[in-house]
């Protein structure tokens, strides 16, 4: 496989003065997915989880509803192609892929659904199975950003995890912010990981796209170092979703769904 | 049109105490391109300039090759669409829409390019048309940012702008990387404002789609803010495409072609 970064001459200018020096640089690898021998799309990442990556991006699209759904994937590395069989592809995969959800009000669904797929494979969170103090929040993204290395050494890819209240369960990073996000579902998926009780912690920001993942993969709470946008934050609400934003020097935002957060209870 | 931005009641932790407050936050929206009647694209984006951002993208992806070659082109504001008439697609995109360049060694080509079309569309710099100093590099990144309003109150957006060495020309903001450059490649196609002694400032990380659309939109020059990535900086190098990184705080790093920075003349 690819290195996840490589080392580069470069020059740098800092305090008046230009030095050559060696500096390190992400990689990015495209990868193609097919699906029972039909090309069905060009993912460019950071060469490492590409499996998980794909199964997850697949469940998160709906073309398959669990990992079972597979019969056979296989990784062709050095030509960046990943090979999927399965005899299960979702029907409503095949239905509506891509169908916009028009309604007559406007462009988007009241529900903030631009794609009829995501409105059925987004869930909907109607418990509250976890809990977050705002502490809680801090310590999680810290310990995140933390063992963030590639990040700290080239700036150039995000990071998420997944963790309880506790704990970074799982980390993964990638230059494409969905696909840090695919890699986690897909290894969650694999390894039959109950996400329900689990957080979301992110260096991006959260956009609708980053929303939805979020609910497909099933987790009630996504902590942002970043900013929301307003359709993300319009999805989080109808879904059930807390979202909380800007954790930075121990100020943060908390965008929806307060009833997580144990210090905003009455 | 929808408002870029909307105002949004929030609770802020900051210093220990929680308030509810008033934030603004950045809105995103769906618009589906439809090329002679058939569905070509759903682009997710800040609501403003679209017309321009449809024109910049179907140039850089060598859908059409000039502005002339689109007969009309209409945007149905309140339901999110935007219709293009053309006669004239480009025959080569027609073929290539979507083949991976392959080669025998690796999944990308030994030029870096992932899809032919890509190949066929980016313009390779062989002159040296503009220069800039490392003074120019801090002064453009600056002007852009102090004139980046929404991104200081909203956290949410990228910018980019169209400069030459003395002052930016155009600055464009969106939720997404590459719809603001394709803003800007669509203002100049429809006013034939002519770029190759342009440089391009940029907030984001240079991928290697951003590279591809600089080339694409044929500069010569890109001044970012932040990281880029290996496949990004081996298409810069092969292009003949200057890339400039990590300027922030009276630093930068030059990382190709660096015979257009005045500064590191022998």
């Amino acid at each position: 496989m690819k290195p996840i970064e490589v080392s580069r001459n470069i020059f740098r200018f800092e305090n008046g003065c230009v030095e050559e020096k060696e500096d390190k640089v992400v990689t990015e690898f495209p990868v193609t997915v097919k699906v029972n021998g039909q090309e069905f799309v060009t993912m460019v990442c950071t060469p490492e989880f590409i499996e998980d990556m794909v199964i997850g991006f697949l469940a998160s699209e709906g073309v398959i509803r669990r990992y079972e759904d597979i019969q056979d994937i296989w990784v062709q590395e050095k030509e960046g192609f990943v090979h999927v069989k399965t005899e299960n592809i979702n029907p409503y995969y095949r239905n509506f892929q891509n169908k916009r959800y028009i309604t007559s009000c406007c462009g988007v669904s009241r529900q903030g659904f631009v794609f009829v797929n995501d409105a059925l494979t987004a869930k909907k969170m109607k418990d509250i199975r976890v809990k977050v103090s705002i502490d809680d929040c801090f310590r999680l993204m810290n310990t995140m950003q933390e063992s963030a290395e590639t990040f700290r050494e080239t700036g150039g890819v995000h990071n998420a995890a997944l963790c309880d209240v506790h704990k970074i369960i799982l980390s993964r990073m990638d230059i494409g912010r969905h696909n840090a996000l695919d890699k986690i579902y897909g290894y969650c998926l694999k390894h039959s990981i109950p996400i329900g009780d689990k957080i979301i912690v992110f260096s991006g920001r959260i956009s609708s796209e980053i929303l939805l993942k979020v609910a497909k993969i099933g987790c009630e709470v996504i902590l942002s170092k970043s900013a929301p946008t307003e359709l993300a934050l319009q999805l989080a609400e109808d879904l059930g979703i807390t979202a909380v934003g800007f954790i930075r020097n121990r100020s943060l935002n908390v965008y929806t769904h307060p009833e997580r957060i144990i210090d905003l209870e009455k």
